[in-house]
C-alpha cells in the first residue's frame, strides 16, 4: 500500500464473537487502501490492555465494535481525545449495545453508527481522514459514485 | 459506631446528580450503622479515580450508581473481584442504565438492581455482608420485621 | 471436594427447561470446587416447595433461574435474608423476565444479572463468598487472570 | 346492602401507594352494590400475609393491583383456584408491571387488566359474577346503557 | 361428554394461522371435559361475523385469540357482557398484540393472559366457571395438584 | 364555504379527551375550507354508533382519532371501502396506540400517521382529496410554500 | 389492461432486498389491473434519483418501501404534494423503520402501513384512487367480499 | 478569533424548537474558540435548502440537530462526503429519533451521539478537527483536565 503508509485506523474487537462485524470494517479499509491495526480488548476482562492499546496507537481514529453492555467505545473514548466510533453488535436485545453505545454522559463523546454496520464505520472513518486527505476524499467521491451506479442500474433493470 | 469499625462498602456516584438515590444507600446503612465510604467518580471522564477508589478501598462491597450509559459498575467490576452492585439511574429512556448494567458479558458480573432503587442497592450489600457477620444478620431480620408490621398495620387500618 | 465440604449455594430453576443456563452455572462451580444443591421449583406452581427449599437450605447465598413473569427470585427474596441472584431467561420477549427480576420494590432486593448469563450468576455467588473465603478469592483471581490471558493470547494471534 | 349481602370480591393491594387505583375499583363496586373486602399486603415483604388473606377469603374473585415487578397477582393465584384480576400500576418503566403481570407461566393464569385501569378491573369482576347472578347481569347491561348515552350524548353535543 | 352439557366457552380464532394457539386452549378443555364452540371470524375482515358469533352464543365465557393490531378481544367484549380473555398472539413484533389487548378503554373490560398462552387462557375460563361449578372446581384443585406433583417429581430428580 | 360544499372528511374521536388533538385536524380544514363532519364515538362502546357515522356519511376520507388499544380506526376500516386516517393519541406508554392503528392484519388497511399529529391526518386527507381536486390541489401547494418560506425566514434570522 | 390506462401508482423500494414485500404490493395491483411503475432509489444513496422519479411521476398515489432509517417516504414525501404510504420493512429491530416512517413532523404527512405490509399499502393506495373511480370502487367492494367468504368459509369448516 | 478564522463547522437545525440543544452546541464550541454557521432547515418542508445549505458550506464537519422522524442527518449526509454528527432530540417516545438517526443504511454513515446531548456533538466535532489541528488538539487535552479536576473536586468535596 504505497499511498498511504501509516496505520490511520485502530480497530478494536469486544470479543472475538464480532469477528463478522470486523470483517464489514477491513474490507472497506481494504478498499480505500487505508492501514490499519485490529485487536481483540475486552473493557471489562481487560481493561489495561484496552489502556495499552489506545495509549501505544498512533492512529488518528478509532473503531470499536462491542455487544451486550458496550462499554468499549466509551472506555476507549475516556483514553483519548481522538474520535471514537462504536458499532453495537445485536443479540437478544439489541437496545442494549445500541443506548450502551449512544448515551454518553457529556464530555466524553463517541460516534454510534448502526447495529452491525460496521461498513459504516470504516466509511466514517473515512470521510473524517478525508478532511485533510485529498486523496481519500476523492476515493469517497468515487465509491459514492460507484454505489449511485449500481442502485440506478438496479433501477434500470426494473423497468 | 463500636460494633462495626471498619469501611465495609464503598459507595461510588457517577455523578453528583445522582445525590438523590446515593442518600437512598446512605439512610440505610446509617440505620444498620454501617461503616461506608462516599466517592464521585466518572468511568469516562476519570477512569484513573475510579480504578485508584478501588484499588485503595478495602471495603467488602462497591455500590455503583450511574444513569445513561451507564459503565460504571462494570468499569468498577473490572478491577476487582470484590461483589459490585449497580443502581441505574432514571432518565429520559431508563432502559439506557438499566441494560447497560445488568447486560455484562460473561466473566465480569455485576449485581444490578432496580431503576433509583438505592435502599434496596444497601440491603443487597448488608445481605452480603450478614453471611459472615451475625449483628448484622439479626438487624436484618429486624428490618425485615419492622418492615412486615408496617404493612401489616396498614392492612388493618384499611379494615 | 475436600477443600469446601458444605453446600454454600442453592440453585434454583423455575422450569426444568431452564435447564441450558442451569448449567452455564454449575460448570463454574464445579471449577471452582464449590459445593452447590440443584432444585425445580416454580413459584406459581409449587410455592411450598420453593418456601420448603429456601428453609431447609443451609446455603450462603441463592442462585434462581426463571423467565417470562420471573417471580421465582423475588419469592425467594422473600423467604430469606441471605442474598438472592436471579438469572433471567431468554423468550419471545426478554424484557418480562429481566424487568420482572429487577424491577424489585424497596425492602426485598434481588441482584440481577445479564439474560441467560448463568456463569455471571456463579462468579457473583462465589465473588460473594470470597470475601471471606481467601481460598476462592485467590481461585477467583486465576479464573479472570486465564480469561484475561486468554483475550491476551486471542489479541496476539490477530496481529 | 340488602341486595348481595357476602363478601364477593377481595382487593388486595400491594403496597398502599396503590390507593388511587384501588379507589377506581371501590367506586364501581359502590355503584353495583357488591360487597368486598380491602387489604395491603406485599407479596416481597409479607408473603405470609398473601398467603393468610387467600386463605380466609370466601370471596369468589381476587382483584390484585401491583407496581414494578408485580408479584402480587401471580402469588394470589399460585394460592388459590379462584378467579385473579391483576392491574399493573404506573410508574417511570410501565412496561415493568404489565409485563410481570401478564407474562404467567402456563398453570397458573391471571387476568390482566390496563395500566391503572382500576375501574376495568372491578367490570370485570362484575362480569364474571354476573353469569350466575341476574341481578349483577342487569346492572351491568344498565352500565353498559349509561356509559352508551353517555357518548351519544356528547357525540350529538358537537353537532 | 355426561357430566357437562352444553357448550361452556365460545374461542373465536382472529385467523386460521391462530390455530396452534387454539389447540393449547382444546386441549384443557378436552382434560376437563368443559363443552365448547369454536370459530374463526376477523374484527376486520368480518365484523358482522364476530358480532353474529357473539350473540348466537349461549357460552357463559369467551376466549379470543388474535395478534397484531388485535382488535378481536375488544370488539366480542363490545357486544357482550360476558368475561371475554384476550390472547394475544407472538409475531415479528409482539408488544402490539399484547399491548392492543391489554390497553382497553374504561368501562369494556378484557382479561388478558400471556403471548400464545392458549392453555392459560382455558384455565382461566375453567376458574371462571368453576365458581358456580363444584365439578370444574375438584378438577381444577386435581389439574393443580397434579402440575405440582411433576414439579416435586422433577425436583426429587435432580437430586 | 362556497368552493367546497358537501361535507368531504368524517372525523370520528374515541373519547372528549381527544379533542385537544382534533383541534389540530379542523384547525388545517378550516384554513383549506373543507367541509367535515365530527363525531364523538367508540370502536367498544357504542360500535353501533360507529357503524352507524360510518354507513351515513357521505365523506370521501376518514379522520379517526384514538388512544390506548386504539381499535377505531381499524373498527371504522372494516365498515368501508373509503380510506381511513389514524391518529394515535399519547398516554403512558405511547406504543400502545401506534401499533394498534399501525399493525392492521393484510385485507383491512389503515393510514397511520404520527402520534397526536392531527395537522398531519388533515394534510394527509387534503392531498387524498386533491387528487381529483385542483382547487384544493393549489391550495395545498401554497400551504407548502407559506411552511417552507417560515423556515427559511427563520434560517434568515438566525444569520 | 384496457380499463385503466395510465400509471396510476408509482412505487419506490429503497433497497433490491425489499423486494419481497414490493411482490406482495404489485400481486394485489395485478389482481386490480392497476397500472404501477416501480423503481429502486435510496433517499440515503441517490437522493436525485429519488426526485427525479418524484418529478416524473404522473401517477396520483406513491407507495414507498424501506427499513431500518426508513427515510424514504418522508423524503418522497418532501417532493411532491400527492398522497405517499410508507411501508416499513422488518430487520433486526423493527421499530426502527415503523418510528421512522410514522413520526413525520408536522406538514410532510406520510400515511404509514404495518411492518412488512405490503399488500395493505396496495389496497390503501386503491382505497385512495377509489373515491374517483367507481370501477376501482366496485373491485374493491368484490376482494373485501371475497376475504370475507373465505373467512365465512374457513369458519363453516370448524363445526 | 484569530487562531481559527474560516468556518469549521455547520450545524443545522431541523426545527426552531431544537434550539435549546443547538445552545449546548454553540456553547461548546465558544469555548473552544471555533468559528461555525448556524442553520434552520428542515429534511422534510426545505430539502432544497438543506441541500443549498451543504453545498453552500466549506465546513469540515456538519452538526444536525432533528426530533421525531429525524431524517436532517442522514439527509445531508447524502449531500457530502463530509462527517455528519446527529443530535436526537427528546419528546414523547425518544427512541423515534434515536433509531432514526443510528440505523442509516450501509454507505451513507451518521455518527449519532446521545439524546439532546449538544455538547457532545460539538466536542466530537473538534474531535475530529483537533486530528490536524494542535492548537484544538491542546484545548481539547486542557477541557478534559477540567472536566477531571471538577469531578476529583467534587469528590474531595465528599470526604
Amino acid at each position: 500500500m504505497s499511498t498511504i503508509d501509516s496505520t490511520l485506523i485502530t480497530i478494536i474487537l469486544g470479543s472475538k464473537s464480532d469477528q463478522p462485524v470486523a470483517d464489514k470494517v477491513t474490507a472497506v479499509l481494504h478498499d480505500f487502501q487505508v492501514n490499519y491495526s485490529i485487536h481483540v480488548a475486552s473493557a471489562h476482562r481487560t481493561p489495561e490492555l484496552v489502556m495499552k492499546i489506545v495509549l501505544d496507537s498512533t492512529a488518528s481514529v478509532f473503531i470499536t465494535i462491542a455487544g451486550l453492555s458496550a462499554a468499549l467505545p466509551g472506555v476507549v473514548a475516556a483514553h483519548t481525545i481522538r474520535p471514537v466510533i462504536g458499532v453495537p453488535i445485536s443479540g437478544k436485545i439489541n437496545l442494549d449495545s445500541i443506548l450502551s453505545i449512544i448515551q454518553m454522559p457529556p464530555g466524553i463523546p463517541v460516534a454510534a453508527v448502526g447495529l452491525d454496520n460496521g461498513s459504516n464505520a470504516a466509511l466514517l472513518a473515512i470521510a473524517i481522514l478525508a478532511i485533510s486527505n485529498k486523496d481519500l476524499a476523492k476515493k469517497l467521491e468515487n465509491y459514492r459514485k460507484k454505489a449511485r451506479a449500481k442502485i440506478i442500474e438496479a433501477n434500470n433493470d426494473m423497468n
